[in-house]
């Protein structure tokens, strides 16, 4: 079923999932058996047209006046994200924002879990800090193949970005979220992502003083 | 023009464009005059069809065999995103994530700066940090207003974020880009932006177990 699924699903759906996925396991936590795509879009701020065109995807159309029945898709978002599959991660880069990863982040999904942590910085490596015991770079291989990850998250800066994900595709890794926006290298078999916060936030600005450009020509 | 041109631009189109001038900017800077949408599109990882259709919108229509003119989309585009005008950014929440934003993050952008500094951990308030001064949440308004600033970054976490919006909001901030991925309420008037790396986490291994299973299919 997975992967008659995976092939028709647009790549703006799925990267919904995840959040229909967080806000559905809170409803059913709180025993919300069903919802209404208005009420879903409520809480989501996501369109309720784009929800229901999402959910049509996964074979759920909801029933009007019903709505959709919400622990049947926690099952099928569940079984699609594999998220209640532990997935083990490398951590390469462990300056202020590997740090902030590392005791921050993922907890609210508890299978994603950063289990090892590498820097080239010789102040850390061998050291054990917060919690974390760091690696240097040229241990990466051996232990990414001994633990069997397969998912890694840089936070290299930039400059040395395109060698450390040289070290890190050589590693045998294959999915890599990658904290440098500059686009990198990689053999096509090899899925990376970029958070790029300068963008983000100039989106952000760009998006705002549209929007103040706009009251001002009402208020004219 | 500005007006006339946001009117018409796909939200899809308008987060691409800081991607876009960033690397223009680079290009330009090197000397390179002209650029046609295949080579531009090896240089970003964005299809030269999306290119082709994005550059429409602003009017540049590039020419068969000679491609685009660099200068000018520099030109088009910072003027669309008003990326020569300073912004000045307040932080709220200075651990790990905030001290990162503060010391690594948008240095490809002379023009995005964080110029203040809040957090209500009373260990931190007071004292001068990494370069920062960190102000109390009490101090948030009166600093806001005296310094007039409309953008603000909140990293504090999901169970006190709609606390701390509000006073963001309530301060007259109109821009946020908030790390906490829980849905929050603001005013209409009001940008706000998520940055959610479990989900841009989950959404990777999501994209990359499709991949790994599509490998299985075609080697068995």
């Amino acid at each position: 079923m997975g992967k008659e699924l995976h092939k028709k699903l647009p790549k703006a759906t799925a990267k919904r999932l995840p959040l229909y996925l967080r806000y559905l396991n809170m409803l059913n936590e709180s025993g919300i058996g069903r919802i209404k795509s208005k009420d879903f879009a409520q809480i989501t701020q996501i369109p309720s047209a784009t929800i229901r065109r999402d959910f049509s995807y996964v074979g759920e159309l909801g029933r009007s006046g019903y709505g959709y029945d919400v622990p049947y898709l926690v099952e099928v978002f569940t079984d699609l994200l594999e998220s209640d599959q532990k997935k083990r991660i490398a951590l390469i880069g462990f300056g202020n924002l590997g740090k902030a990863l590392a005791n921050n982040n993922f907890r609210r999904n508890e299978n994603l879990q950063i289990v090892c942590v590498f820097d080239n910085d010789p102040n850390l490596i061998g050291k054990t800090i917060a919690g974390y015991y760091v690696h240097g770079m040229d241990e990466l291989k051996q232990v990414i193949e001994e633990e069997q990850i397969t998912i890694a998250i840089s936070t290299v800066p930039s400059q040395y970005s395109q060698n450390a994900i040289d070290q890190i595709v050589d590693a045998g890794i294959t999915a890599i979220l990658n904290f440098a926006p500059d686009r990198v290298k990689v053999p096509k078999r090899i899925h990376i992502q970029y958070i790029d916060l300068t963008t983000e936030l100039q989106t952000l600005i760009f998006f705002d003083s549209m929007m103040n450009q706009k009251e001002k020509v009402k208020a004219e």
